[in-house]
Protein backbone atom coordinates (compact mmCIF):
# COMPACT_ATOMS: atom_id res chain seq x y z
CA UNK A 1 0.00 0.00 0.00
CA UNK A 2 1.65 3.32 -1.38
CA UNK A 3 -0.71 5.56 0.99
CA UNK A 4 -2.09 5.70 4.28
CA UNK A 5 -5.04 7.51 3.33
CA UNK A 6 -6.88 8.74 0.33
CA UNK A 7 -6.58 12.29 1.56
CA UNK A 8 -2.94 11.40 2.54
CA UNK A 9 -2.40 10.48 -1.01
CA UNK A 10 -4.30 13.67 -2.38
CA UNK A 11 -2.18 15.58 0.41
CA UNK A 12 1.74 14.24 -1.31
CA UNK A 13 0.79 14.51 -4.78
CA UNK A 14 -0.36 18.04 -4.67
CA UNK A 15 3.26 18.68 -2.63
CA UNK A 16 5.37 16.73 -5.13
CA UNK A 17 2.97 19.39 -8.01
CA UNK A 18 4.21 22.32 -5.89
CA UNK A 19 8.03 21.36 -6.24
CA UNK A 20 7.12 21.90 -10.08
CA UNK A 21 7.99 17.90 -10.54
CA UNK A 22 5.35 16.17 -13.20
CA UNK A 23 2.86 13.95 -12.34
CA UNK A 24 4.73 10.96 -13.34
CA UNK A 25 7.65 11.79 -11.82
CA UNK A 26 9.12 8.29 -10.23
CA UNK A 27 8.40 9.20 -6.52
CA UNK A 28 8.77 6.49 -4.01
CA UNK A 29 5.31 7.57 -2.07
CA UNK A 30 5.85 5.43 0.94
CA UNK A 31 9.36 6.85 1.35
CA UNK A 32 7.56 10.78 1.29
CA UNK A 33 5.27 9.87 3.72
CA UNK A 34 7.60 8.69 6.09
CA UNK A 35 9.80 11.82 5.28
CA UNK A 36 6.63 14.10 6.23
CA UNK A 37 5.89 12.30 9.71
CA UNK A 38 7.41 13.45 12.95
CA UNK A 39 8.63 11.34 15.63
CA UNK A 40 5.92 12.67 17.96
CA UNK A 41 3.68 11.23 15.72
CA UNK A 42 5.23 7.69 15.07
CA UNK A 43 8.08 6.60 17.18
CA UNK A 44 8.55 3.50 15.23
CA UNK A 45 7.84 5.17 11.57
CA UNK A 46 9.47 8.42 11.13
CA UNK A 47 11.75 10.72 9.21
CA UNK A 48 14.54 9.95 11.37
CA UNK A 49 16.51 7.77 9.17
CA UNK A 50 15.78 9.87 6.26
CA UNK A 51 16.97 12.65 7.48
CA UNK A 52 20.58 11.17 8.28
CA UNK A 53 20.53 10.57 4.68
CA UNK A 54 19.18 13.88 3.78
CA UNK A 55 21.78 15.41 5.78
CA UNK A 56 24.49 14.11 2.93
CA UNK A 57 21.98 15.12 -0.15
CA UNK A 58 21.83 18.61 0.81
CA UNK A 59 25.09 18.54 1.33
CA UNK A 60 26.03 17.06 -1.59
CA UNK A 61 23.64 19.53 -4.07
CA UNK A 62 25.01 22.50 -2.86
CA UNK A 63 28.21 20.93 -3.58
CA UNK A 64 27.78 20.00 -7.01
CA UNK A 65 25.53 23.49 -7.46
CA UNK A 66 28.68 25.92 -5.77
CA UNK A 67 31.28 23.41 -7.80
CA UNK A 68 29.50 24.43 -11.23
CA UNK A 69 28.51 27.68 -10.98
CA UNK A 70 31.59 29.56 -9.31
CA UNK A 71 34.45 27.82 -11.06
CA UNK A 72 36.76 31.04 -9.31
CA UNK A 73 36.12 30.10 -5.90
CA UNK A 74 38.85 27.70 -3.64
CA UNK A 75 37.66 25.14 -1.46
CA UNK A 76 37.35 27.61 1.57
CA UNK A 77 34.47 29.86 -0.07
CA UNK A 78 32.64 27.17 -1.25
CA UNK A 79 32.80 25.76 2.14
CA UNK A 80 31.62 29.08 3.67
CA UNK A 81 28.73 29.26 1.01
CA UNK A 82 27.58 25.50 1.92
CA UNK A 83 28.00 26.12 5.34
CA UNK A 84 25.02 28.57 4.89
CA UNK A 85 23.03 27.18 2.15
CA UNK A 86 22.54 23.93 4.72
CA UNK A 87 22.16 25.67 7.88
CA UNK A 88 18.93 25.30 9.32
CA UNK A 89 17.64 28.41 9.18
CA UNK A 90 17.99 28.85 5.42
CA UNK A 91 16.31 24.81 5.14
CA UNK A 92 13.57 26.08 6.88
CA UNK A 93 13.47 29.05 4.99
CA UNK A 94 12.92 26.81 2.09
CA UNK A 95 10.60 24.72 3.86
CA UNK A 96 7.91 27.46 4.20
CA UNK A 97 7.98 28.58 1.27
CA UNK A 98 6.20 24.97 0.35
CA UNK A 99 4.54 25.67 3.18
CA UNK A 100 5.74 21.92 4.47
CA UNK A 101 4.77 22.42 8.53
CA UNK A 102 1.18 21.46 6.42
CA UNK A 103 2.45 17.96 5.39
CA UNK A 104 4.25 17.59 8.34
CA UNK A 105 2.06 14.91 10.62
CA UNK A 106 3.22 15.70 13.98
CA UNK A 107 1.18 14.84 17.70
CA UNK A 108 -0.82 17.90 18.35
CA UNK A 109 1.44 19.55 20.98
CA UNK A 110 4.24 19.76 18.46
CA UNK A 111 2.97 22.99 16.42
CA UNK A 112 2.85 24.63 19.98
CA UNK A 113 6.91 24.19 20.15
CA UNK A 114 7.72 27.64 18.54
CA UNK A 115 11.56 27.35 19.60
CA UNK A 116 11.64 23.82 17.97
CA UNK A 117 9.76 24.62 14.14
CA UNK A 118 12.95 25.52 12.73
CA UNK A 119 14.83 22.39 13.43
CA UNK A 120 11.39 20.05 12.96
CA UNK A 121 11.51 22.21 9.39
CA UNK A 122 14.69 21.79 8.47
CA UNK A 123 14.74 18.25 9.15
CA UNK A 124 11.74 17.94 7.49
CA UNK A 125 13.30 19.08 4.29
CA UNK A 126 16.09 16.95 4.77
CA UNK A 127 14.13 13.78 5.07
CA UNK A 128 12.00 15.06 1.61
CA UNK A 129 15.35 15.23 -0.04
CA UNK A 130 16.32 11.93 0.90
CA UNK A 131 13.14 10.29 -0.39
CA UNK A 132 13.69 11.91 -3.74
CA UNK A 133 16.97 10.58 -4.20
CA UNK A 134 16.25 7.18 -3.06
CA UNK A 135 13.71 7.39 -5.39
CA UNK A 136 16.13 7.26 -8.37
CA UNK A 137 19.50 7.63 -7.10
CA UNK A 138 20.23 10.73 -8.27
CA UNK A 139 19.41 14.29 -7.69
CA UNK A 140 17.06 14.79 -10.67
CA UNK A 141 14.07 14.97 -8.81
CA UNK A 142 15.72 17.11 -6.72
CA UNK A 143 17.81 19.56 -8.27
CA UNK A 144 15.42 21.40 -10.47
CA UNK A 145 13.99 23.36 -7.72
CA UNK A 146 16.19 22.97 -4.78
CA UNK A 147 18.97 24.74 -7.42
CA UNK A 148 16.55 27.80 -7.84
CA UNK A 149 16.83 28.62 -4.15
CA UNK A 150 20.26 27.95 -3.84
CA UNK A 151 21.09 30.54 -6.92
CA UNK A 152 18.81 33.00 -5.26
CA UNK A 153 20.76 32.82 -1.53
CA UNK A 154 24.23 32.46 -2.55
CA UNK A 155 23.81 35.42 -4.83
CA UNK A 156 23.22 37.13 -1.99
CA UNK A 157 25.46 35.52 0.08
CA UNK A 158 28.18 36.70 -2.01
CA UNK A 159 27.49 39.75 -1.36
CA UNK A 160 27.82 39.63 2.04
CA UNK A 161 29.44 36.47 3.46
CA UNK A 162 28.67 36.88 7.15
CA UNK A 163 25.06 38.31 6.45
CA UNK A 164 23.31 35.11 6.89
CA UNK A 165 25.90 32.95 9.60
CA UNK A 166 28.86 33.78 10.93
CA UNK A 167 29.48 30.08 12.51
CA UNK A 168 30.26 29.87 8.47
CA UNK A 169 31.70 32.84 7.42
CA UNK A 170 34.28 32.07 10.65
CA UNK A 171 34.86 28.22 9.68
CA UNK A 172 35.38 29.62 6.05
CA UNK A 173 38.10 32.16 7.18
CA UNK A 174 40.00 30.54 9.96
CA UNK A 175 40.17 27.08 7.23
CA UNK A 176 41.46 29.65 5.04
CA UNK A 177 44.34 31.29 7.14
CA UNK A 178 45.03 28.56 9.93
CA UNK A 179 44.01 25.51 8.25
CA UNK A 180 41.93 24.63 11.14
CA UNK A 181 37.90 25.04 12.54
CA UNK A 182 36.91 27.60 15.39
CA UNK A 183 37.00 25.93 18.66
CA UNK A 184 33.31 26.49 21.05
CA UNK A 185 32.93 26.55 24.17
CA UNK A 186 29.32 26.78 25.88
CA UNK A 187 28.29 26.76 29.31
CA UNK A 188 24.94 26.84 30.78
CA UNK A 189 24.97 29.40 33.29
CA UNK A 190 20.95 30.17 33.96
CA UNK A 191 18.44 26.94 34.03
CA UNK A 192 15.29 29.12 32.52
CA UNK A 193 14.06 27.81 29.17
CA UNK A 194 14.28 31.10 27.02
CA UNK A 195 16.09 33.06 29.27
CA UNK A 196 18.01 34.87 26.56
CA UNK A 197 21.25 34.79 28.58
CA UNK A 198 20.82 30.61 29.04
CA UNK A 199 23.96 30.11 27.74
CA UNK A 200 27.22 31.41 26.86
CA UNK A 201 29.39 30.49 24.02
CA UNK A 202 32.99 31.42 23.59
CA UNK A 203 35.29 31.28 20.55
CA UNK A 204 38.75 29.69 20.76
CA UNK A 205 41.39 29.90 17.48
CA UNK A 206 44.84 29.58 18.10
CA UNK A 207 44.94 29.77 21.49
CA UNK A 208 43.04 32.87 22.07
CA UNK A 209 39.53 33.63 22.88
CA UNK A 210 38.00 35.99 20.10
CA UNK A 211 34.43 36.30 20.69
CA UNK A 212 31.60 35.81 23.81
CA UNK A 213 28.66 35.51 23.33
CA UNK A 214 25.02 34.71 25.47
CA UNK A 215 21.68 33.42 24.18
CA UNK A 216 18.48 31.39 24.87
CA UNK A 217 19.95 28.42 22.48
CA UNK A 218 23.24 27.24 22.22
CA UNK A 219 23.05 27.83 18.80
CA UNK A 220 22.37 31.44 19.39
CA UNK A 221 25.03 31.79 21.96
CA UNK A 222 27.40 30.63 19.75
CA UNK A 223 26.04 32.75 16.56
CA UNK A 224 26.59 36.03 18.49
CA UNK A 225 30.27 34.68 19.73
CA UNK A 226 31.19 33.55 16.11
CA UNK A 227 30.03 36.51 15.13
CA UNK A 228 32.45 38.78 17.30
CA UNK A 229 35.42 36.54 16.40
CA UNK A 230 35.03 37.09 12.80
CA UNK A 231 35.42 40.68 12.97
CA UNK A 232 38.16 40.36 15.03
CA UNK A 233 39.92 38.32 13.58
CA UNK A 234 39.37 39.71 10.07
CA UNK A 235 40.27 42.51 11.51
CA UNK A 236 43.59 40.98 12.72
CA UNK A 237 44.30 39.65 9.10
CA UNK A 238 43.71 42.84 7.66
CA UNK A 239 46.01 44.50 9.25
CA UNK A 240 48.83 41.77 9.39
CA UNK A 241 48.48 41.09 5.47
CA UNK A 242 50.48 43.89 4.23
CA UNK A 243 53.21 42.34 6.51
CA UNK A 244 52.83 38.71 5.29
CA UNK B 1 42.96 17.66 -24.22
CA UNK B 2 41.52 14.60 -22.26
CA UNK B 3 45.34 13.36 -20.94
CA UNK B 4 48.67 15.91 -20.11
CA UNK B 5 50.92 12.81 -21.11
CA UNK B 6 50.41 9.40 -22.67
CA UNK B 7 52.54 8.21 -19.26
CA UNK B 8 49.31 10.08 -17.66
CA UNK B 9 46.65 8.46 -19.73
CA UNK B 10 48.26 5.04 -19.17
CA UNK B 11 48.57 5.49 -15.39
CA UNK B 12 45.08 6.74 -15.10
CA UNK B 13 42.87 3.91 -17.14
CA UNK B 14 45.11 1.29 -15.10
CA UNK B 15 43.90 2.72 -11.91
CA UNK B 16 40.42 2.77 -13.62
CA UNK B 17 40.82 -0.72 -14.37
CA UNK B 18 42.11 -1.67 -10.49
CA UNK B 19 39.20 -0.09 -9.03
CA UNK B 20 37.16 -3.17 -11.21
CA UNK B 21 35.19 -0.55 -13.46
CA UNK B 22 34.79 -1.57 -17.62
CA UNK B 23 37.34 -0.10 -20.09
CA UNK B 24 34.42 2.02 -21.42
CA UNK B 25 33.46 3.50 -18.47
CA UNK B 26 31.95 7.25 -18.86
CA UNK B 27 35.22 8.78 -16.88
CA UNK B 28 35.65 12.48 -17.56
CA UNK B 29 39.53 11.95 -17.42
CA UNK B 30 40.35 15.21 -17.08
CA UNK B 31 38.74 15.66 -13.33
CA UNK B 32 40.30 12.44 -12.48
CA UNK B 33 43.75 13.70 -13.43
CA UNK B 34 42.98 16.69 -11.29
CA UNK B 35 41.72 14.64 -8.48
CA UNK B 36 45.15 13.02 -8.27
CA UNK B 37 47.02 16.31 -8.28
CA UNK B 38 48.30 17.36 -4.97
CA UNK B 39 48.60 21.35 -4.38
CA UNK B 40 52.33 21.56 -4.10
CA UNK B 41 52.79 19.81 -7.59
CA UNK B 42 50.17 22.34 -8.93
CA UNK B 43 48.72 25.37 -6.95
CA UNK B 44 46.11 26.19 -9.59
CA UNK B 45 45.06 23.33 -10.80
CA UNK B 46 44.78 20.66 -8.03
CA UNK B 47 42.34 18.38 -6.10
CA UNK B 48 41.33 20.72 -3.39
CA UNK B 49 38.15 21.91 -4.99
CA UNK B 50 36.96 18.37 -5.91
CA UNK B 51 38.06 17.13 -2.24
CA UNK B 52 34.97 19.94 -1.41
CA UNK B 53 32.46 17.82 -3.24
CA UNK B 54 33.87 14.65 -2.87
CA UNK B 55 33.44 14.61 0.98
CA UNK B 56 29.91 15.11 0.59
CA UNK B 57 29.76 12.30 -1.87
CA UNK B 58 31.40 10.08 0.15
CA UNK B 59 29.02 10.97 2.94
CA UNK B 60 25.95 10.14 0.87
CA UNK B 61 27.43 6.77 -0.40
CA UNK B 62 28.09 5.53 3.23
CA UNK B 63 24.49 7.04 4.39
CA UNK B 64 23.02 5.14 0.80
CA UNK B 65 24.56 2.14 2.14
CA UNK B 66 24.12 2.02 5.74
CA UNK B 67 20.15 3.51 4.98
CA UNK B 68 19.79 -0.30 2.72
CA UNK B 69 22.05 -2.50 4.82
CA UNK B 70 21.13 -1.67 8.57
CA UNK B 71 17.49 -0.89 8.62
CA UNK B 72 17.42 -2.10 12.28
CA UNK B 73 19.31 1.16 13.24
CA UNK B 74 18.26 3.88 14.32
CA UNK B 75 19.68 7.62 12.86
CA UNK B 76 22.58 7.27 15.77
CA UNK B 77 23.76 4.04 15.61
CA UNK B 78 23.94 5.32 11.58
CA UNK B 79 25.94 8.43 12.24
CA UNK B 80 28.18 6.90 14.55
CA UNK B 81 28.85 4.08 12.33
CA UNK B 82 29.33 6.75 9.00
CA UNK B 83 31.68 8.58 11.47
CA UNK B 84 33.77 5.83 11.09
CA UNK B 85 33.25 4.88 7.59
CA UNK B 86 34.38 8.25 6.20
CA UNK B 87 37.23 9.16 8.77
CA UNK B 88 40.23 9.81 7.13
CA UNK B 89 42.07 6.82 8.65
CA UNK B 90 39.64 4.51 6.79
CA UNK B 91 39.68 6.04 3.54
CA UNK B 92 43.53 6.62 3.66
CA UNK B 93 43.19 2.72 3.92
CA UNK B 94 41.07 2.51 1.39
CA UNK B 95 43.23 4.39 -1.15
CA UNK B 96 46.12 2.31 0.26
CA UNK B 97 44.31 -0.95 -1.45
CA UNK B 98 44.86 0.74 -4.63
CA UNK B 99 48.36 2.03 -3.87
CA UNK B 100 46.72 5.53 -4.58
CA UNK B 101 50.10 7.34 -3.61
CA UNK B 102 51.59 6.46 -6.68
CA UNK B 103 48.92 7.76 -8.46
CA UNK B 104 49.19 10.92 -6.92
CA UNK B 105 51.55 14.23 -8.45
CA UNK B 106 52.99 16.11 -5.98
CA UNK B 107 55.75 18.17 -5.20
CA UNK B 108 59.51 16.21 -4.39
CA UNK B 109 59.38 16.69 -0.71
CA UNK B 110 55.98 15.89 0.03
CA UNK B 111 56.21 11.66 -0.38
CA UNK B 112 58.89 12.61 2.74
CA UNK B 113 56.13 13.67 4.99
CA UNK B 114 54.88 11.21 7.21
CA UNK B 115 52.62 12.57 9.52
CA UNK B 116 50.52 14.23 5.94
CA UNK B 117 50.26 10.72 4.47
CA UNK B 118 46.88 9.94 6.12
CA UNK B 119 45.07 13.39 5.29
CA UNK B 120 46.74 13.17 2.02
CA UNK B 121 45.51 10.08 0.98
CA UNK B 122 41.84 10.49 2.63
CA UNK B 123 41.64 13.80 0.22
CA UNK B 124 43.15 12.31 -2.81
CA UNK B 125 40.13 9.73 -2.68
CA UNK B 126 37.33 12.09 -1.87
CA UNK B 127 38.57 13.88 -4.78
CA UNK B 128 38.55 10.54 -6.56
CA UNK B 129 35.30 10.01 -5.77
CA UNK B 130 33.81 13.59 -6.77
CA UNK B 131 35.62 12.84 -10.15
CA UNK B 132 33.51 9.67 -10.52
CA UNK B 133 30.25 11.20 -9.39
CA UNK B 134 30.34 14.58 -11.86
CA UNK B 135 31.54 11.97 -14.44
CA UNK B 136 27.49 10.32 -14.21
CA UNK B 137 26.14 12.54 -11.60
CA UNK B 138 25.17 9.06 -10.34
CA UNK B 139 27.06 6.84 -7.48
CA UNK B 140 27.25 4.14 -10.40
CA UNK B 141 31.07 4.29 -10.76
CA UNK B 142 31.35 4.80 -6.78
CA UNK B 143 29.41 1.97 -5.54
CA UNK B 144 30.31 -1.05 -7.21
CA UNK B 145 33.62 -1.17 -5.76
CA UNK B 146 33.43 0.93 -2.37
CA UNK B 147 30.43 -0.97 -1.32
CA UNK B 148 32.84 -3.64 -0.81
CA UNK B 149 35.02 -1.87 1.77
CA UNK B 150 32.25 0.21 3.37
CA UNK B 151 30.73 -3.98 4.13
CA UNK B 152 33.72 -4.94 5.27
CA UNK B 153 34.69 -2.06 7.70
CA UNK B 154 30.90 -1.75 8.46
CA UNK B 155 30.39 -5.72 9.66
CA UNK B 156 33.88 -4.67 11.63
CA UNK B 157 32.50 -2.03 13.35
CA UNK B 158 29.36 -2.83 14.24
CA UNK B 159 30.95 -5.79 16.47
CA UNK B 160 33.05 -3.50 18.51
CA UNK B 161 31.86 0.32 17.65
CA UNK B 162 35.12 1.89 19.64
CA UNK B 163 37.42 -0.23 17.55
CA UNK B 164 37.90 2.41 15.36
CA UNK B 165 36.94 5.49 16.07
CA UNK B 166 36.30 6.60 19.41
CA UNK B 167 35.62 10.27 18.45
CA UNK B 168 32.83 9.08 16.16
CA UNK B 169 31.70 6.28 18.61
CA UNK B 170 31.45 9.06 21.39
CA UNK B 171 29.44 11.66 19.08
CA UNK B 172 27.33 8.85 18.42
CA UNK B 173 26.35 8.36 21.97
CA UNK B 174 26.34 12.09 23.11
CA UNK B 175 24.10 12.60 20.21
CA UNK B 176 21.64 9.65 21.19
CA UNK B 177 21.30 11.03 24.97
CA UNK B 178 21.51 14.37 25.30
CA UNK B 179 20.81 15.48 21.28
CA UNK B 180 24.10 17.43 21.58
CA UNK B 181 27.88 16.60 20.11
CA UNK B 182 30.72 17.14 22.69
CA UNK B 183 33.10 19.72 22.87
CA UNK B 184 37.06 19.51 22.29
CA UNK B 185 39.52 21.77 23.98
CA UNK B 186 43.17 22.03 22.31
CA UNK B 187 45.86 23.21 23.91
CA UNK B 188 49.53 23.44 21.98
CA UNK B 189 51.68 22.71 25.01
CA UNK B 190 54.59 22.23 22.93
CA UNK B 191 55.94 23.66 19.80
CA UNK B 192 58.33 20.59 18.37
CA UNK B 193 56.92 18.77 15.74
CA UNK B 194 56.21 15.38 16.06
CA UNK B 195 56.41 16.01 19.94
CA UNK B 196 53.93 13.35 20.81
CA UNK B 197 53.07 15.49 23.64
CA UNK B 198 52.56 18.75 22.00
CA UNK B 199 49.03 19.06 22.22
CA UNK B 200 46.61 18.63 24.64
CA UNK B 201 42.60 18.24 24.10
CA UNK B 202 39.71 17.63 26.86
CA UNK B 203 36.29 16.68 26.14
CA UNK B 204 33.50 18.41 27.21
CA UNK B 205 29.91 16.70 27.30
CA UNK B 206 27.46 18.65 29.68
CA UNK B 207 29.67 21.20 31.31
CA UNK B 208 31.37 18.44 32.38
CA UNK B 209 34.64 17.59 31.22
CA UNK B 210 34.85 13.98 30.52
CA UNK B 211 38.43 13.16 28.82
CA UNK B 212 41.76 14.73 28.33
CA UNK B 213 44.42 13.19 26.08
CA UNK B 214 48.20 14.13 24.44
CA UNK B 215 49.20 13.70 20.41
CA UNK B 216 51.80 14.71 18.49
CA UNK B 217 48.63 15.91 16.57
CA UNK B 218 45.47 17.75 16.81
CA UNK B 219 43.60 14.57 15.86
CA UNK B 220 45.50 12.03 18.12
CA UNK B 221 45.31 14.06 21.70
CA UNK B 222 41.58 14.23 20.30
CA UNK B 223 41.42 10.54 19.30
CA UNK B 224 43.19 9.65 22.87
CA UNK B 225 40.75 12.30 25.06
CA UNK B 226 37.48 10.38 22.99
CA UNK B 227 38.33 7.27 23.97
CA UNK B 228 38.24 8.04 28.00
CA UNK B 229 35.88 10.29 27.41
CA UNK B 230 33.56 7.75 25.79
CA UNK B 231 34.26 4.70 28.26
CA UNK B 232 33.28 7.11 31.22
CA UNK B 233 30.20 8.62 29.82
CA UNK B 234 29.12 4.95 28.73
CA UNK B 235 29.99 3.54 32.28
CA UNK B 236 27.95 6.52 33.64
CA UNK B 237 25.13 5.80 31.19
CA UNK B 238 24.92 2.22 32.09
CA UNK B 239 25.03 3.25 35.65
CA UNK B 240 21.78 5.22 35.73
CA UNK B 241 19.97 3.37 33.34
CA UNK B 242 17.76 1.52 35.55
CA UNK B 243 16.91 4.79 37.62
CA UNK B 244 15.69 6.72 34.34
Amino acid sequence: MLFSTPYREKQLRTLVQKLGLPESAPVRWELLDLALTHPTASAAANYERLEFVGDAVVKLAAAEFLFATYPESDEGELSAMRGVLVSDRLLSEISDRYGLDRYLLVSGSTHADHLGRETRLAAALEALLAALYLSTHTLELVHPWLDLHLKQHAERIRQDPTLENYKGALQGLTQAHYQMLPDYKITEVGQVYGDPERFVAEVWVQERMWGRGKGRSKKAAEQTAAQIAFLALQKSLQNESPLD
